[in-house]
C-alpha cells in the first residue's frame, strides 16, 4: 500500500519513441530516487506512451519544487502531459449521492477505516435522508434540492459547493440527476460515476428493469469519468454478478448494489493512486 | 451425473395453481418413481409454473407408453406443456461450424470423454479445413459451401442433412452464416448459438473490434436459442473475463475463445439434460 | 425476495424413500397452500432427503397451529425433523465483534437498508473502539472484556446476554476469541462464524500471512456453523479474490476484508431465509 | 500478443537499489531498442528487484551476441541473474501425460491454433491410450510404462528422451507419478504441475474426494513448479469454480477438469513468454 511512507508519484505520457524510459528513469536516479513501484504502457495503435513511478519521497536529494523545474526539461523534450504529485497533501473528495445509501456508506466506511488516503470535503445531495449517516462521520452534509422544472440553479449551487471545497475529485455515488454538460466538461478527468449495468449494455435508465426482461444471466455495474455524452466517459473499472430466473428485479437491484459499490470503490482508489490515466475515450489502469 | 443410471425426466409447464406439485408427485409415487432430482419454479409476474423431474426408470412399475398414457390426463387438467425423456435413447445432435476450431475441439473432446451424454450425428462446415479433426472422431463431415450471391441452396442443403441424420439438437459453433428465418422457425428451442459478446452489448458483427474501442475492462459470450431476430434469442448461458488496456484485439479474440466454449458447453449441457425450460424470450435454467 | 408478503416455510429432512414430496406437497395442497417457492435435495450417498417449502400465508385455510398439529403425522410416518417458520415473526440475531468494522458496519448497514429480514437485538464486543457506530443504528452494545488469564467469566456473560435477548441466531463478525466448547454446542446450528481464509487452507491463527508466505494467487473467505472444533464446522459459504506478487501482507488483509463480509454476509441472508440444512458435517444450501 | 512480431526480452532479478532501471534502460536505448513492454518489480520486504523487458528484435543496432557481451558489464555491476531470450528460437515443451486427456487435449489444441509460442517435441506417457490423438498431432508419443516395484528404469528413461529432445520446457499434464527428487532437482524451474486442487488445501491424493467429504462451496486447480516437495513447489496461477450440495464426487471431478485445463494454460503461456520469475518459494508473475 502506498500509505505505509511518503511517496510521490510521477504520471506521463507521451508519443511513444526510443529513450523515454532511460530519460525518465535516469532522471530519477540521478535525484537519488528510490523506485517503489514502476509501471509502463506503450499503445501500439496510437503509438502513446504512459508511464507512472512511484518515488520515496525522503530518498529524493532535490525538493519537488526543483524536481518540477529539472523534470519540465524533460518532458519538454518528449512531448510530455504530466504532473507529480505529493501523497503527504490528501486529495479532497467531494461525493454526491441521491437517496440510495449504498455507495455512499460503503465509501465512508472504507475513508473511516483509513483503507482511502484522501480528504472527503463534503457530501452533496438532493435528498435530506443520508445526513444523519454522513454527519456521524463527521462530514458536513449539503442539501441541495433539484427541481424538475429548474434544475440550473442547484447545478451551480452545488458547483460552487465544490470548487469552494477545492475538489481534486467528485464522485458520483448513485447521483441519480445528469449532470449538464458544461459542468462535465469543467470537472474532466475529475468526475467519477458509477453506473448501474455492464456498459454498454442498458445504457440510461432502468437498467436492473431492462436486464430483467432481457433474461441476461449476469448483472455488472460500470465506474467511467463522466463526459457530455451521458454514460459513454472512459470505463475504469467493471464487474459482474451471476443472477438467473429466479431473481426478480428487486433481486437483480439488490445483487447490483454489492457490485456497484465494489466497482466504485476500486475505481475510486485506483483514481486516488495515480493508476488511472485517460487515454482517449478509453483508460490504461496500472493496477 | 444424470448418466451413472437409466433416468427418465418429466418437464413441464402451466399457469401456476394449488396443487400442481401435489399432483404431479403424487402421479409419480403411484407408479413408484423414485425422485432423482426435482426442479419448481413459478413466475410470479407471468403466473407461470415450470417443473423438471428426474426419475429412476427401473423404479417405475408401469412402461413409459402406460405412464404417457395415464400423465396425459393430469397435463390435460393443468393445461401442460409436457414431454417425458427416456435417456435410454441418447439425443442426436449436429454441429454447424465454419473456420475456427476451438468450440467445435471443445464439444468433441467432451463428448469423446464421455462428458456428454449425446450422439453426434454429424458436422456440417461451409470450409473444408476442420474436416481432418472431425473425421479423427469417426464423425462425418459434410462439407457444404455457402455461395455470398445465392445463399439458399447451401442453407436448404444443410437442413436436409439435419433432417436426414433426424437430429433432435442443432449446435452452431461458431457458424459465421446468419441462418435463414424459416429455418430458425423449424427449430425453434433446438438451435444453439454461441455470439461471441455478452449480449446485448455488441450485437452483430464484430463484437470485440466493437469491445476493444469501447474500453470495456471485460468482454464475454453468450450462448442462446436462435430466433428470428438475430442475438435476441432466450438467453441460456453467459459469462465473462476480465481484460485490460495491455489486451490488443487479438488478444481479446484468444481469451473470448476460452469464455466461448465454456458457456456453450455449459448450454448445451444443460439443454441436453432438459434442464432449460423456454419462458417467452427468456429461460428457466434448473441447474 | 421473500420478505415482500407474509410466508411459511416448511423445512423438512427424512431417510429418502418414494413418495415423501407426494405426500408433503398433497398435504400442503389440502391446506389450500400455494407453494412460493420448493426445494428438494437427495443424498445419494446417505441416502437423506432435504426439503424446503415457502408458502404464501394467507393462502392456508387453517391455522398455523393446525396446520403444526396436523403435519407431525406426516413427520411421523417418515421420521423427519422438520419445523414450520413464521415470518412474520422475525428472526433476533446477536453480533459478536471484536475490533475489526468491515463485517459489523457491512451487517448493520445490510439491516439498516432493509435487506435482511431480521431483528439485531445487540452487539456484544471484548472492545469498545465500536460502541458509537452501534449506537448510531439505535442498537444495544455491550463491551464484554475477555482477560487472557480468566476468559470464562466473560463467556458466561456473553452467553447471559445471548438467552436474555432470546437470541436465534449468533453472528460472530471477526470475533476474535475461541467460543468454548461447551457454548458451541449450546447454540449448535445457529452460531455462524466467517473465517479469513478459503477453508480448509491456512486454518486457525493469522491466515492472511500464511497465505502471503505460500505465495498463493487466490485469498479467500469461510463462512461455517461454529463447533467444538475450531474452523471445521459445515461450511456455508466461501469465495476468493485474485491476488499477485504485487500485494503485501496488509494488501491481502485489505483485499480479504471484501470478501469476507461479502460471504458472511451471503451466509447470513441464506440463514435467516431457512435456506441452509446441516447435513452431518457439510451443508445443504437452497440458493 | 508477443508472437506477431520477432522480440527478444531481457529478464533480470538482483538485490534493489537506485539506479537499475535507469541503468537497463539506459543500455537497452544506447542500442536502439524499442520496449514493446517492460514490467518491474521490487520486493519490499526481501529487497529483491525483478525486470522483463520485451524489445523489437529489428530495432537493436547491435548483434544478440554483442548485446549479451556489453549487458554482462552492467549485470555484474548489479549482481544480476539475468539472461536474453530470442524469440525467433522457440523453445522445446515436453509433455508428461497419464491416462486422463483433458490437459493434453486442451494444450495440444491450443498449439495446434497458434496459440502457444513453442514446438511441442514429443508426449511421454505411461499408457497408451492417448497415442492416437498425440499422433494425429503428428507429435512423437513414447510409451513408458511405470512399474510399481521399480519406478527408477522408467524414470531414467523418461529423462533420457527429455534430454534427448533437449526440452527447454517440461509439462505434468495430469502426469499421475511423482517425480523423483533428483528429477525435481535437475530441471528445477522448468517443468511444471498441474494439481488438481487449489493448494494448499488437499495436498497428496484424491483432493477431489477430500473436498466432497469437507463439503467445501469451490473446487481449484494449482500450476507450480515441481520441486522435491510434494505439492509444494512456486505456484504460477490457480483459480476455483463453485461447486454446491447437489454435486457428486463425480461432479467435482468434472467441475474441476475445465479449471485444471485453463489453470495449466494461462501457467504454461505465462512460462513461455518469460512472464513468470521465481523468488523464494514464490513466483513473480508479469501479467
Amino acid at each position: 500500500m502506498d500509505n505505509q511512507e511518503k511517496i510521490v508519484r510521477l504520471v506521463t505520457s507521451c508519443p511513444d519513441q526510443v529513450g523515454i524510459v532511460a530519460a525518465v528513469s535516469q532522471f530519477i536516479s540521478e535525484k537519488q530516487g528510490w523506485l517503489l513501484e514502476s509501471n509502463y504502457f506503450a499503445d501500439s495503435e496510437t503509438k502513446q506512451f504512459f508511464m507512472r513511478n512511484a518515488i520515496k519521497k525522503d530518498s529524493l536529494d532535490v525538493s519537488l519544487d526543483e524536481f518540477r523545474n529539472a523534470f519540465a526539461l524533460v518532458a519538454e523534450k518528449y512531448s510530455m502531459h504530466w504532473y507529480l504529485r505529493d501523497t503527504s497533501q490528501r486529495q479532497k473528495v467531494v461525493l454526491l449521492a441521491s437517496h440510495a445509501s449504498h455507495c455512499l456508506a460503503d465509501i465512508l466506511h472504507r475513508w473511516h477505516s483509513e483503507e482511502l488516503d484522501c480528504e472527503i470535503s463534503c457530501v452533496i445531495s438532493n435528498h435530506e435522508n443520508l445526513r444523519s449517516m454522513v454527519e456521524w462521520h463527521e462530514i458536513p452534509f449539503y442539501f441541495v434540492p433539484v427541481e424538475k422544472s429548474n434544475k440550473r440553479p442547484a447545478f451551480n449551487e452545488m458547483a460552487n459547493i465544490i470548487d469552494q471545497h477545492e475538489a481534486d475529485t467528485i464522485v458520483l455515488a448513485r447521483f441519480m440527476q445528469i449532470i449538464p454538460s458544461d459542468m462535465c466538461e469543467k470537472y474532466m478527468g475529475r468526475m467519477i460515476n458509477i453506473h448501474h449495468s455492464f456498459l454498454p449494455s442498458f445504457i440510461g435508465a432502468n437498467p436492473y428493469q431492462k436486464a430483467y426482461e432481457r433474461g441476461v444471466k449476469l448483472v455488472g455495474a460500470t465506474s467511467h469519468y463522466v463526459t457530455g455524452d451521458l454514460d459513454e466517459g472512459p470505463i475504469i473499472e467493471q464487474d459482474v454478478i451471476r443472477v438467473g430466473h429466479r431473481h426478480h428485479k428487486e433481486d437483480l437491484v439488490r445483487l447490483g448494489r454489492d457490485v456497484e459499490k465494489a466497482v466504485l470503490a476500486r475505481a475510486l482508489r485506483n483514481h486516488l493512486e495515480d493508476r488511472v490515466l485517460i487515454h482517449g475515450h478509453k483508460t490504461v489502469v496500472f493496477d
